[in-house]
Formats: structure tokens, sequence, C-alpha cells
């Protein structure tokens, strides 16, 4: 432990190691309701991809299991350490390096936090278009877990915006993949490979991200819905409808009055249509011209209550801002609420009813409560599950997660398999993809170095 | 041999097994001008996912190396079997499986074509928006190239809109990867480790697509400019200037004349524009309403003449569709005036001006011809270049590929390595990154049956 130490000092200087009781607790979690916290024997602070690199030569000669941490943000334990292990921290490689105006990119280190871009990419008119509601998450962990968030329907996800990474493998090279572009033919895609693969690859130690016009115009609309079965049934035609909506959400009454209470938000829907409403959408538009938008969301009200919705509000500025960040706020408004859980499966949009309709029973045959909101645009959903009876809530997890794969769907959206999903990983995995991704794992780690126990157990 | 044909024979039925001198060459041959056909030993044409398995398992048991073909409309030859091989053939595997308007998906076999599914898709409102140029092409062979085209610079190109696959990997297993979603983070992303992997990994059976809505109304607009250096300048302007084109290409006046001439086309530019012209810029843009387009073309009418454009041309209906289909030939109208190659190269979109303003000089100093056109908008540049020397030849592309790896960009934006660019590849490419993918290949392919001499040689 103290040559670890010492070599590790050695390459990041001593003030950046970290070791035993001096390792603050915090560097052993995430914000995952299921995983326990471990707190690491050593963190590394390191300034740059040699250092990582060096780090990894360390790590591999002592047999030290290794965990990637950018903000500490992900919700299903993939930046919890292994008992005895090293955390490399990138909160020191936190550098916008460049955004490519001419280009519409940006060179991100991963310690830099969505927010923090946001604010650099709005300086020149542009975006980068990945919301997945948290803006303290850093760019490396978004990239781990190819987060999603509110604006899949229309932009995608992380990995359709990634374009090229520098990272260092396990066996020390430095490689760089990707780059200024969209179009690549020259051999396997290493960047979409990394993206997404939670930590146990490579350790990402820059980013080229694809951006865009910022649009400067956007408005939404709530609308309240009779029930469920009218919220399933609309998505396919707002989605197809023309508008090609920024977001497409769909919040129960559980999860409407959780995000109210917990912003105090009032929008101003009379109280009669509140309690008629079985189930709301929320729909956000933007454009480039404030008169095409205006002309949108009138198109929008005309759709959507020719769908079934009781009635519309639109809902601009401040508004708009607060009930997006409300609902950005789920997920803290269910920890609060004291959801023992939270589910982020996928279906095939044109299956969200049948998903939907599985989940009364699955919650009554093991006395839980569910409820919750989600990405309706793209099929992602997620609910939150009170029960806190550990037997039980691990069955209804295992039926709604089955429910979810039998319609073709998949068990997590954006979070990530991380340690929390490993057991429904496998079991409902095809075991030939398992085993191989473990070959894919060895061509990559061959020592096994990389965030061990994450993915696979 | 007569064992394996029988074998075969067992599979897929007699009359689907092609041997020998029954092969027509054709099985041996794409489109590539420098790779020569080698006419394979054996031909089979399996009707589903069964029937290849068994068939990679012959293949395997024999040590028979196995290329899959598509249409054969690829320009790298990858399709271009080893001598005494076995080509798999997708034609018999050509059904639209499902057009999934709610999802807006289309599931299809890999021997459909673009063109096929167009037609299908514009039924339903629906499109498929990658455009490789060329309609002929099957969607597997779309898949393994990664195929891009001119749409890139809005729709990015195949590997943003595959979203999942059924594939046969080399030891046999029939694997699902993805599915009618977007947003998914379980585990390793195999779709995009197999898109663009040239038949190297695993031989996909099916393809599950995203598609959007068809847009109703387009329009072109053709400017000339005075000069290249005007053309590069003006292009992140246009990206960037908010109308967001679908198309966005370059034309030196080789390839304008070029492609008038084969097509025989008179776009109606007076000949004293044409004599000042030194290049064309081709924007095109959609919308689902004609006023918006219309507003929209005015607008970039005004900005294509602050770039500089002496004059601007808007084309409709079928003069655009013909000038489309003319760009869209001028590999073909390149190869009938008898260049010796063809360039893929990528570079970064800030970096045209750098990289067109080094060709004149490698072409003057190896006395080749070199002019074309190019994807501009997402930095794609193809040249053809004209010199029947071989060594000559060798050397201009080895300094204009070499030159676009220094700019950051790429030696293959669409076309692939395939057989005919692996000398660049192993030359340009960083060492730890082919070693990286070679043990990948390894890991799906332990015994190197597929398409071996691709991409490594």
């Amino acid at each position: 432990m103290a040559d670890v130490r010492t070599a590790l000092a050695e390459v990041v200087g001593e003030e950046h190691v970290l070791a035993g009781d001096a390792v603050p607790p915090e560097y052993g979690r995430d914000e995952s309701l299921g995983v326990t916290g471990v707190r690491p024997d050593l963190v590394v602070r390191p300034a740059d991809a040699g250092q990582v690199a060096a780090v990894l030569q360390v790590a591999g000669e002592h047999g030290l299991p290794v965990t990637a941490r950018g903000s500490g943000t992900g919700l299903s334990g993939a930046a919890v350490p292994r008992p005895g292990g090293l955390v490399v921290s990138f909160e020191r490689m936190n550098q916008i390096l460049e955004i490519d105006t001419d280009g519409q990119v940006a060179v991100v280190q991963p310690g830099v936090t969505l927010a923090e871009l946001d604010e650099a990419t709005a300086a020149h008119g542009l975006v980068y278009p990945i919301f997945p509601g948290e803006g303290s998450a850093s760019i490396g962990g978004t990239v781990a877990t190819n987060a999603g968030g509110m604006h899949a329907v229309k932009e995608g996800v992380t990995r359709h915006h990634v374009l090229g990474l520098e990272a260092v493998l396990p066996t020390g090279e430095v490689i760089r993949t990707g780059g200024r572009y969209v179009k690549t033919s020259t051999g396997y895609d290493l960047t979409q490979l990394i993206v997404g693969s939670e930590g146990t690859l490579a350790l990402v130690t820059e980013v080229t991200l694809r951006l865009r016009a910022r649009l400067p115009h956007r408005a939404g609309v709530l609308a309240p819905f009779p029930d469920t079965e009218a919220v399933t049934a609309a998505v396919p035609r707002l989605t197809g409808g023309g508008l090609d909506p920024l977001v497409l959400e769909y919040v129960d009454l559980l999860a409407m009055s959780a995000i109210m209470q917990n912003a105090g938000l009032d929008l101003g829907v009379p109280q009669e249509i509140q309690d008629a409403a079985g189930a709301y959408l929320l729909v956000v538009l933007e454009n480039r011209s404030a008169d095409r938008l205006d002309e949108d969301v009138q198109t929008l009200g005309e759709q959507l209550a020719g769908l079934g919705a009781a009635d519309v509000y639109v809902l601009t500025g401040d508004p708009l801002r607060k009930l997006i960040t409300a609902r950005e706020g789920a997920f803290w408004a269910a920890r609060n609420a004291g959801a023992n859980a939270i589910v982020d499966a996928v279906v095939p949009r044109a299956a969200l009813a049948r998903f939907f309709a599985a989940v009364p029973a699955i919650a009554d045959r093991h006395g839980a409560l569910i409820g919750g909101c989600g990405h309706a645009g793209d099929g992602n959903v997620h609910l939150s599950v009170f029960q806190p009876d550990e037997d039980a809530l691990a069955k209804v997890m295992d039926e709604l997660l089955a429910a979810a794969a039998e319609l073709g769907g998949t068990i997590s959206g954006e979070h990530g398999i991380g340690r929390e999903k490993i057991r429904h990983f496998l079991a409902l995995e095809d075991p030939a993809k398992v085993a191989l991704m473990r070959r894919i794992k060895t061509s990559f780690d061959p020592d096994g170095i990389l965030n061990p126990g994450v993915l696979f157990g």
C-alpha cells in the first residue's frame, strides 16, 4: 500500500493522492438507490492523459482495481469502487479546450460539467443538445453511461453526439478515436464502443462533441388527458405529426403531484380539470423564428385536442423553465417521497400502452405503489417503486424489467447497468451476447483492472 | 471441395449453391477501381439466418474464407472474396419485413435495396434519409460500409439510423442487438461495432432502421463562386446559418463539366457566369410547408450572395432531381472519363480550405489531373485522380490521404477500407488502435474465417 501510494504520488504529486482515512466518503458513492457506497483505499486526481496512463500502469503492476469518477451523479453504481480499490477522479481535468464554431464541435476534458458546457456554448449561439436532467453531471460520466434525457426524441442520446475521444487503454496506450467529422468508415468504431461502457474498457481523457445552433424560441404545451391509454395512443401521432418535438414527456398523477409539491409550482390548470385528469403530456417545441413557433404551437394544440386532451396550457419563459427543472428533478422528488427503486426501462414507442397496462397488476401482486413519468417520445419509462420490503421490491423490479424485455425493450435506457442491474442484465440478456461482451472486455483489458464487478458482476 | 459443396447444399438446397465454372464472375467483383475481381470457388444463397449460421459452421469446419455480398456496388473491394473462398450472397434475403409507422422504423433483410426501401417508406409518408448515391445498393452493404452520402450534413450516416441488427457470429450464434428504440445503456454497443466492420465481424441478417417523416417540399440552389477559397469559406457559414441544409455539395469545374456532359443537363447558367465561375455550391433545403421553404430559399439566396456567389439558380422538381442524380453519378462520370482512382477522404469542415490548397501541388508533383466534388457540408471530399502510371498514382494517393490525416481527418468517409486502402490504413492509423481492432476481430472470429484480407490485410 505504501509502495503504491509512493508510485502514484510520483505520477500526480503527493497532494493529489488521497489514501485511507483521508479519503472523503463521497468518493465511494454515486446517487443510485440500490448500491451501497464503498470507500476506496486510494484516490488520485490526474492532470492529463499522460498521468492517467502512468496511473493505470501502477495499478496494473499492483493488481489494483480502478474506477473512474466524474461528478458522482450516476444512478446505477458504476462509479462505486471495489473495496481496496483506486478511484481516478477527473475533477482536475475540467477544461473546455475549444469551442470550434466553424466545425460546430466542442473539445472538452471529462471533468467539465454539462452546465459549464451549456454556458460556454451559449456564448457562441451553439448548444450541446443532450440534457440528461442533471447539470452537474460530468461529460465523462455521461459518455460512460451514454446518458440520454428529455431531448432524445429529437436529438438522440450522448453517443449520437460524441464524434471522437482521447482514451487511455488499460494496456497503457493513449489512443485518439474519431475526430471533428460525422462520417468515417475506417475500421471498427472504437468511439462508439467506449461510449456507454461504464468505465470498463478505457478511461476517457478528452471528448469531441457535436454541437448545433441554439434556437432562440421555445414553448411548451401541457395537456391533461383522461387516462394513460389516451396518452400512449397520442405519442406516436405526435412524433409522426411533423412538428418534431424537442421534448415529449409523459407524467402520471403521482409524479405530477410530487413534482408540483417539490417545486412549489402552480401551472394555472383549474382544479376541475386537474380532478378529471388521468395523466399529462408535456410537449416542447423550438424554432429559430417566433412566428413559426407560434404557428406550430397552434397546430400542436389542435393535434392534442384531436387526440383527446381535456385542454392545453401554453408555457414559455420562466414558467416553462421551472416546469422542466421540476420534471428533471422528478428523481429527487421520488427520493424525497421515499421511493425504494427507480426504473429506467425502454420499450418500443408503439408498445408503451402494453407496458403501462402491465404495471398495475405487478404493483398489486407485490403490494407496491408504482408511479412516474417518462420520456414517452423515445419509450424510456421512469417509474418510482415504493415497496420497502427487499424481497417484494426485487420481485417488482424483476417483473417490470422482464415486461420491458418481452416487449422488445431494454432494461436501461440511460442510467446504465453499473452494479445495480447486473442480476437483471445477466438474467435477461442473451448469454451469447454477454459472452461476446466479455471477450471484447478482455481484448481491451486482459488483466481486468478497469471497474471489475461493473456490468458483468 | 465436393464435401463442402454437399454440406452447403444440405443447408441451402442444391439450386442455391454455385461452384467452380458455374459461378458467374460478377460474384467476384465490386465497383472499386483498384481491386481486381477474384472468382470465388463457391457461392451460396441462404434464405434465412438459420441457414447463414449453418453455412458459417460448414465454412468453419473446412477453414473456408467467407465473404458477404449484397448488390456488389461497394467501392473498396470489401465484397471481393479470397481465392478459393466462399461468397454468401444475400440476394434471396430481400424482404421488407415491416414498416412500423407508430415506431417510425423499418425492419428489413440485408438484400433489400435502398431504392426498394425508399418506395416502401414513401407509401407511408416516411423516409430512410440515407442516400449514398446508388439506389441499387443493398441495405446490408450500406451497413457493412457505414455508407454516407449527400444528406450526412443534416441526417448523419448509416450508423446513426441503424437501431438494431440480427447477426450471425462466426462462432455460429445468431444474436439480436438493439431494437426499436434510440436509447439504451445495457452493455457494449454491438450494433455500432458491427456497423462499418465490412463483413469481418459478423454476417448481418436483419436490420432495424430509424425512419422520419418525408417532407413534401424541396428546393435546390446552385451558386457559382469565383474560386475554391470562396466556397470553402462559405461552407461553415451555411451549416451554421440556421437553415439546416439537407445537402451542401461542392462541385469543381472539372466535375461540373463531367456531370453536365454525362447527364446532358442544361441548368440555365449563362455562359459568361459559367466562364467566370471557379467552383459551385449546391444547397438543398426541405420543409413540410411550401411557404416556409420559399422564405428559406430567399434567405439562403441572400446568405449565398453575401458570401460571394456570382448568382443563384433555384431548382425544383425535375431539374433538381436530374442534377442530384447527375451529382450522384459523378463516380460514373469520372470512371467514364478514365479516372484511375477515387479519393474518399474526410477533413474537419473548418480545414477544407487547407486541404484544397494542398491538392494542386500534389497534382503537379506527380503529373496528375485531380478534380472533383464532395460533400462539403460534412467535410467528405471525393476527388477523381487521372494518372495512369501506377507508381505516380500511388504517390498521389499517399500524399492526398496523408494530407487529410494530418488535418485531423480520415482516409475513408463512406467507401470503407476494404482491400483497396489497407496500405494507407496501416500506414496512417495508430498501431495501438490497429492492434486493438485485431484483438476485437479475434473476440468475434477466433478462426479468422470472415473476410480475411479485408481491413487488416
